[in-house]
């Protein structure tokens, strides 16, 4: 379990201290991302280029690498800051995104596993399996395991990766493959909105570039993420709005509803 | 004319089915159109790398190409997909962005056709005179013919390709060369919102991907867009709201509402 | 000052001649940018391979190059564009994103300078401020110095460049190196949308497309984002509701409401 009021402190210590998050992320999401690290009060920053990413990384407090639109030239761009950050021990959160869906984002994820070490690897239960089990083949990016399903191989991959490791889903799991929280926050509708899983990721950057311990900091961004969710959708009258909801609950998300919103 | 009770059946299926599409389309239009692709209960991945197109499309039931952002490696991956999906039998929508405004995007639109013979071709009027007429030349990405007037245009380029051609505009054509569908929905403020037109052919690619007839699907997306973007336009304010309300529309659409607010 | 009832026209004009604004701008605010555009009747069109840049820039009349998300092929397509556009005598818009923050951005932004010569350069603080004095570093692509300690870094760029500069903040300051004009209108929330800055630049587009003087169309379009600005945020809920709010306000947009609400 963890504690409500560390869970609010963590907020507006995000809020006061605005750490510049580095994202190298798909086309798709890199909007809702950069708007939803706004709301939250940290500092997004988009660049992808292999040339920049030394300078890049040195200025920044997290890097959110997400493999959701990969090519060759941004696989590069990812192992180059990847690499840099790994340096500077700046963390670095990974979205393996559609893992399992075609061979080459399961190879890239495993490559930027091994050359970075990752902090942090989020995705949702069918591509967690997948980096697990390469038997197991996504239907594109979307998840067809529940989270639940997917919590014993979380549990591996944390252990054989040193990663903190969060899935997503009716129930998030976060786990460094002994200790092991659980955020049940969130709405259904979530998932009908494109790169809510890809903002989660930009979120988890934001906590742990300004939280004491992995694992906690991770905890706490999903709980923000899954109060927010939950809250719009009580309001959004669709998907679209819901999006609109969403980045208006996280502007406006205080500690205090956190703390009493929060379901472990 | 279209059967209404077909149509209604069919977003029903498209719900049910979840059609996984392949999208390879322009950045503006990314976010908006896998939106859309949620909304009406679809499931859509963004992928462009030439090295990953032969899996994704083995897992795709439609793939959309667009070529609104183009340049040298998209293409290929466009071309690349295109094949593989030929191949394997999964339909193929092309959207012919700017075709017209750069002898670039007219030859992409071409190479597309006749190395992968798409089965349904859809672009705003000008485009679509544009590939039929190379003196014609468009202004950017909008069109300065109406729909009307680019009807002739779309049957022959039907005759001429094998392909279904769609007219958007204020009346919809659906064309095999032979038959014409019309869809008379639509509200003009949808002309306001970058990228509405992608999303059609993105929602094409998921009635295409659920439907028997090609027509016959493509006319039901067109109905679908039509209905939810006059409903949506009726509750906007302008063109922001006109986005986020076209989407709520397009996730609490109906069978029923179709049926009783199609017109032909 | 300048002229209110000249300001309401060129609204009017923008709406009227609808000019075509070629945007190779980041991917993070080209949906953004496209739907600003609309929303003052202008009409956006994204492009950015090198291969079509000479066609493009012919039929455009703007070109605003943005280069937030830069990369060595990006540059090589701006750099066509620029210099094609110089010499038809197409107004260019420049907005140096993160200027500053690394070497490749700083040096990207003076090539463009001196290959293209751009008719207008729109920035926040820290990136006008780091053209002028290269020990200035921005964190990332947010502002660290207010529009206010920037103004004379404007001043001295616009005299070193020839081009009109503009500074975006809670005032905003237009400046050829001898003249400046300021527009105060605006809202704090506007800092929290992601892409305002480059909104910014793309409507600065479409009013130097259809102006008469390169200053006074630069301030006639922070006046219009001021104005939309601060009547979207007197109705915002949030950041989402913002960036909804906002587009709304552009659209319905008049002459008389400048007039009203504009404030020197």
């Amino acid at each position: 379990m963890i504690s409500k009021e560390r869970l609010a402190a963590h907020l507006e210590a995000v809020r006061r201290e605005s750490p510049l998050v580095h994202n190298i992320t798909n086309y798709v999401a890199m909007n809702n991302s950069a708007n939803a690290l706004l709301a939250i009060g940290a500092s997004p920053v988009m660049a992808h280029w292999k040339a920049e990413m030394e300078e890049m990384t040195s200025i920044a407090s997290a890097l959110v690498l997400n493999i959701g639109t990969l090519d060759a030239e941004w696989i590069e761009g990812m192992l180059a800051a990847g690499k840099a950050a790994r340096q500077r021990g700046v963390p670095i959160v990974l979205d393996p995104v559609g893992a399992g869906a075609t061979s080459w984002r399961t190879r890239t994820a495993w490559d930027i596993i091994e050359q970075c070490k990752p902090t942090i690897i989020r995705g949702n239960g069918s591509e967690i399996m997948a980096l697990v089990n390469a038997d197991v083949r996504s239907k594109g990016v979307d998840s067809t395991a529940s989270s639940d399903d997917a919590l014993e191989a979380a549990q591996v991959l944390a252990q054989r990766t040193g990663a903190v490791v969060v899935i997503s889903g009716s129930t998030d799991y976060i786990t460094d493959g002994t200790r092991t929280e659980t955020i049940a926050n969130g709405a259904p509708i979530m998932t009908a909105v494109t790169g809510m899983g890809c903002t989660a990721s930009a979120v988890v950057g934001a906590f742990v570039a300004t939280g004491e311990d992995a694992l906690e900091s991770a905890a706490h961004a999903m709980a923000v993420m899954g109060v927010a969710g939950q809250r719009a959708a009580a309001v959004a009258k669709g998907s679209g709005s819901m999006q609109v909801a969403f980045l208006d609950e996280l502007y406006n998300l205080t500690g205090e509803v956190l703390i009493g919103e929060v379901k472990q």
